[in-house]
Order: C-alpha cells, then sequence, then structure tokens
C-alpha cells in the first residue's frame, strides 16, 4: 500500500449519539432496534431526518439472520428519511467502524454535510454452532487448513503462540477481565454488570470453565444483540460532542500462515494512520476503547498502540496503566468482554462511548479530564482494522 | 433526505479497467477472479500495488458462498498490497456501483489519490432456490406478506401493475431483450452471445417458456459467475480513460405496498442528483448502460431518467431511440440481459464497459462518438439507486 501520508481536509464532528442496551434481546427485531438508535440518534443531534444526506449501516449477518438487505432498515426508521442514500459496510466484527469511517469520507468529499451512521446485530437467537461457524468464517475458510475449537480456538491459538514466545500471560489475561468487568459496571447499556474479581477470572472452575486453552469463560467476550448509532456534520458548532481528529485503516492476510500471529502488523499500522492524521502520540490520549473480543486481544493492542514493547503488554495490566485511574485508561466501558458484542454494532458503540467521555456525559463511566481518545476495532484475527481518534469540541 | 446540491470538488478519473468474461466459471474460485481483474486493471492503470491508497470490493453473497470475508480476497491479489485499507459494501444488486461510489468518496475525501474498486461475485454453484432465496430475501423479506414467484415473480407484478395502468408493454419488452441480445454478441465477455430475434423474444415456447406471466425467459437475465474491477485516481492526468461528471444514490423501501409499484421514484432520484451534479441533460448523453436484470426494469428506467413521460416507455424501443444508431443507445454491452447478472460484479462492469466507450476502446460494440455516458444499478426493486455520469478525459 501507499505509505503516503494522509490529511484531514475539513472538519467533522460527532452531534448526536443513540444506544440500546446489550445483550439478550428475543423480543426486539432488528428493524425496532434500528429505529430505536436513530431516533435516539437523531434527537440528541437535535437533526431532522430531512437533514441527513447519506446513511451508512454496519452489519455482519454473514446468514445469522434471514434478512438480506440491511440497508433498506434505515429509511423504516422515519419516514422523512425516504430517498436517503444509504449504504451497508461490512468488514467482519469491524463492519461498525467500517461505517463510521464511510460516514466520515462522505461528510470529507463534500457530498453530504450530515451523516447517520448506524450499527446492528441480532445474535442470540442464532444457534451456538451457526455463531461459531459465522464468526469463524470471518477469519479462516480461506485458510481453513487445520481444525478448531472455533472463533475462541484461534485467539487461544495466538495466545499460545504469545506464551512460547514471550511467556504465560494467563494471570494478565485474568486482570484484563477484571478490569472490564468491573468498569462493566457502571455501563448502564453493558450486557454483564458484574464485578467479578480478579481470582474468579484467574481460577478455572465449573462457573468459569476453559473454553479453548488457555482462554476461560472470562477471556471470552459474550454473544449478543444490539445497536448504536452517531450523527456526524461538517464543521464544529455549537452542537458538536467531539470532533474527529483522525482516522486509519490497515487489512492484513486472512490466511494466519502468512503472517505472524502476535505481531497483529495491520492493527498497528491501522492505529500509527490515525494517531498520525491527528498528530497526537500515546501520551495524548488520555482514554482508549479497543477491541477486547478475547483478552489476549486487548494484550496485543496494548502492543500495536505501542503502550508497551513486544512481549510486554502483561505490564500494563499489572501495574495498573490501564486501569480508571491508571495513565491510559482502556475499556472504561466494560469493552466487548462486560459490554457484549453485537457485531455489527460494536464499532459504533465504540465510537458512541468515547464521544461520551470527551462531551462529559458518561455517568458513572466518566473520567475527570478527557480530552482525547482512541477508538480500536478489529475484524477478524487482525485482519480488518480500524483505528479513531476523537477529540473534545 | 436533504434536498441541497451536490457539487463534486475535485476530478476523480478511470485510469485503468479488468473484467473477466461472465457466464458459469465453475472452474475458477472468487480468489481467482478476483486476482484476474486487479491484475488487469493494475497493468491497464500502469499503477503499482504499492500506489492503491484504499480498495472497496462490491460482493452481494447473501450466502451464496461460504467466504464471510469478501475484503480479505483483496489482499491475496498481490503481496504489495499488504496493509491497504479494504473495504466491503453490499447494496444487494447494486453493490458493484455501491462500491465504485464509495472509492469516488475515498478521492474527494483526500484521503486517497488511487482506489481500486472489485466487483465479484459466484452464484451458478449454487443450488437455483438458494439463489431465488437470496435475491428474493433482498427485496422481500422485510413486506414478506404474499407468496410470490420468486424474484422474476416480483418483477412479473411490476410488469402487471404497468400493463394495468398503461397497458400492455410484452411486445416492447421483447424487443428491449432482441435489442439487448445482438449487442451482447459484440461483448466479448458476454455470457450470452446469440442475436435471438425480435419474433424468438416475442413468443412464448418450449425454448422460450413463461418464466412469470408475463415475462418470458428471454425477459430475465442469466444467473451468472464473473469479475471486474476500475482504478480512480484523483485528477486527470495523460492517463485518465474517463472522469467522473456526477454520482447520485437514492433509497427507496424494501415494502412494495409503501410505494407506488411502476414509479421507481428513487430510481428517478438516483439519476437526477447524478445528472445535477454533472450539470447534463438527457440530450447530453451519449449512451447508457442500464439495470435491466428484467426487461420491464429497462422500461421502467427509460421513465426514470425522463427519456419518455410515464406510461410510454415503449416508445422509447419500438421508435428505435435506444438500439445503436437511436438517439440514446442503451446497454450496448448487452446489459444484464445478455451480458450476465454476478450481482456484485454488475455495477463496477458497468462502469467499465461505458469508460470503455468514452476511451475509444469498446472495440466491436464502439460508437462513432461517446463524450457522456449515463450508469444505472438498482438493488432490489429499485430500493437502493446507483448512477453515475462519466465524461470522456
Amino acid at each position: 500500500m501507499s505509505t503516503r501520508t494522509r490529511t484531514l481536509e475539513k472538519t467533522v464532528s460527532v452531534i448526536g449519539t443513540g444506544h440500546t442496551p446489550f445483550g439478550r434481546l428475543a423480543d426486539r427485531s432488528l428493524e425496532d432496534l434500528v429505529t430505536d438508535v436513530v431516533t435516539q440518534a437523531l434527537d440528541d443531534a437535535q437533526a431532522g431526518p430531512d437533514e441527513i444526506d447519506a446513511a451508512f449501516v454496519g452489519q455482519f449477518n454473514s446468514g445469522l439472520t434471514p434478512l438480506a438487505f440491511p440497508s433498506s432498515l434505515v429509511l423504516q426508521a422515519d419516514e422523512r428519511l425516504h430517498g436517503t442514500p444509504v449504504t451497508r459496510v461490512e468488514n467482519a466484527c469491524a463492519s461498525g467502524s467500517a461505517a463510521v469511517h464511510q460516514g466520515i469520507q462522505a461528510v470529507l468529499a463534500g457530498t453530504a454535510r450530515t451523516v447517520l451512521v448506524v450499527g446492528v446485530e441480532k445474535m442470540t437467537h442464532a444457534p451456538a454452532d451457526l455463531v461459531g461457524s459465522a464468526l469463524l468464517g470471518a477469519d479462516y475458510e480461506l485458510a481453513g487448513r487445520e481444525s478448531t475449537t472455533g472463533f475462541a480456538g484461534l485467539f487461544a491459538r495466538v495466545a499460545q503462540a504469545y506464551a512460547e514466545r514471550y511467556g504465560d500471560v494467563s494471570d494478565a489475561m485474568a486482570m484484563v477481565a477484571a478490569k472490564n468487568h468491573a468498569n462493566g459496571v457502571q455501563n448502564p447499556w453493558a450486557q454483564l454488570r458484574k464485578d467479578l474479581g480478579y481470582e474468579f477470572c484467574r481460577t478455572v472452575s465449573d462457573r468459569n470453565p476453559m473454553v479453548a486453552d488457555p482462554l476461560r469463560r472470562t477471556d471470552c467476550s459474550p454473544v449478543s444483540d444490539g445497536a448504536a448509532a452517531l450523527v456526524l456534520r461538517a464543521g464544529a458548532d455549537g452542537g458538536a460532542l467531539a470532533t474527529v481528529a483522525g482516522f486509519g485503516q490497515a487489512n492484513d492476510y486472512l490466511p494466519m500462515d502468512r503472517r505472524d500471529p502476535v505481531a497483529f502488523e495491520a492493527t498497528a499500522l491501522s492505529i500509527a494512520r490515525a494517531m498520525d492524521m491527528a498528530g497526537t502520540t500515546l501520551e495524548d490520549l488520555d482514554l482508549a476503547e479497543v477491541h477486547d473480543c478475547f483478552t489476549i486481544a486487548e494484550l496485543v493492542v496494548y502492543e500495536a498502540m505501542g503502550l508497551t514493547p513486544r512481549g510486554e503488554a502483561g505490564r500494563a495490566i499489572s501495574e495498573g496503566w490501564t486501569q480508571p485511574d491508571g495513565r491510559l485508561p482502556v475499556n472504561l466501558s466494560g469493552g466487548l468482554k462486560a459490554k457484549g458484542h453485537p457485531v455489527g454494532a460494536t464499532g459504533v458503540s465504540q465510537h458512541v462511548l468515547t464521544t461520551m467521555q470527551l462531551s462529559g456525559r458518561a455517568g458513572g463511566m466518566q473520567l475527570p479530564r478527557a480530552d482525547v481518545g482512541l477508538v480500536q476495532n478489529m475484524g477478524g484475527l487482525g485482519v480488518a482494522n480500524y483505528a479513531t481518534v476523537l477529540r473534545s469540541a
């Protein structure tokens, strides 16, 4: 790929957000979830549906729901949206951030002033093997040369490879789980609002069985339903909640045998691109929402963002750097781990929760000071990688 | 939606194209098809893979292929693409044009100078009922209140509603089929290269049975595999084959009971938006590639673009206006009807074939004079609508 430096030619603001509870929402349809968050986001933005120039929907789907026309859901939310361009984008578990980035680009392109971004997924209704094979397909179909124990099995192999190279991080993973569960208690939308504690997360037990060695149940994010939305606008007038300082994307090979299973190089590249565009360094960040689909992923992302050198991610959690009172609080929302992971909604949710921190609206999750936040979202084992730097308005 | 006029703030050029044959390509994988067209397009553009700042893939999929990570296919095409941002976009049968429009926007946004756009689909391997239900799902799942005879049944209902309001157009549909089959003979990539003639298309027979009254087999596009690609670049230097003069998108409701089944209002809106941005009128157009998934669709699109008043589309074909020597040649490529319709590839293919006309590279299909061309692509029954005006460079 080109190594040209990208610059942000215009100001793009987040002016409104919407979010449903994440969890098992058996009685809510995709349409209902979308309508809910679109209504919330437009109300919050004080934007009329007739002001929306374009909309983007992040949904993974991949057979989880029979509906094959996700973009059409948005028009159902309000009849004044009739005629609005709506496009679905998909990049596996990063589909939500893909939608956010396309929304940002539509504003930068000058073809839209105000853009609606929606992420949505229903997963809990599907049989576990369908969810597993859908997620697995998202990572392994092309490689497909070995049997695995599902999607958790793939990340277990990352943890194994990491341990072989740098030493065991099972305790560090348990600390990540404990931190994110403790953080999730303060998030009103989180699927799992229970402070499980380090000892529970560390110990294999009937209530915390090994899912795929070395990943215990508490190392895995849950299967979830949910939706999130935001409204983007050109410029930064009085209604801005946060502005986009930079964004970056990088894709890696699907087959694991074509790359270092522990390095997550394209994840690092996406973060570097976003930080370069924003002109920020790690020291500038007040918080980060990162993609902890499994606890090992949060550790690897610490290294991908340069918080620690390779092989030393465990220090960042064991020394408390990423706790709410640490030098870089990570996943104050509870992360995918506690908040839940309705695939297409996840990236949008990360942007919503970071915006809440930057606009002082994060309630019990609120940091005393939050001026710059990083969002990091990945599809597959670091295959599709998105990063965004948001700044308080 | 907003009624604000969109303007094109920068010049975006098509600098290279690639295209596989369309048809039953049982021995070619998705990966092989993508690699083929990416290689062709980069060679044609004389662009190195390391110059590509971003890539977009249009694929419908919807369960037709097990692979759940379409964006990852592009990196497989050339190892120098490693790290390039790749995003899949999906809008049913308009997924290809969705990818083209996102590519244009990435250049306009200033975050990419050179963009690769790929459209791909494999459909002929899937059982007919899966193809049918996938396409049907793309149009009917939400409405789902009546039984139909498949996707053809939906367009048959459009034809029936049209006939009830304006009179029978079976003969006009047969003329469209005959025109597009005759045109397809000159397209080296077309799936059906046979000049069937008007009488054959008009007559219901063993070889041309009724599929869904009043649609005969010759009124329906075939099930196809294939891929197409193009390279876009900021500016218009010596290598430009065509430039983007305007582009527009508009979405309509999925449930047919919420709209006029014959008017295709959002299709008209997408065309008007593209024409307005380009500052062109119908009289400026030298050719159009339109979405004739069924012959009735081509007729309805004549009206959506304003070629005839409502209810008079038959005149445009019976009086020869849209023949190669008419006032506005439509589907010189053979259209979806003869060329084939590998869903995600279709919109990209329409842009490739229009670019070929505008750059004098259309071989046996070439018009003597081609300066301005319109591309029109729709997903579902006019649900997701894209239009692009291209101009010779």
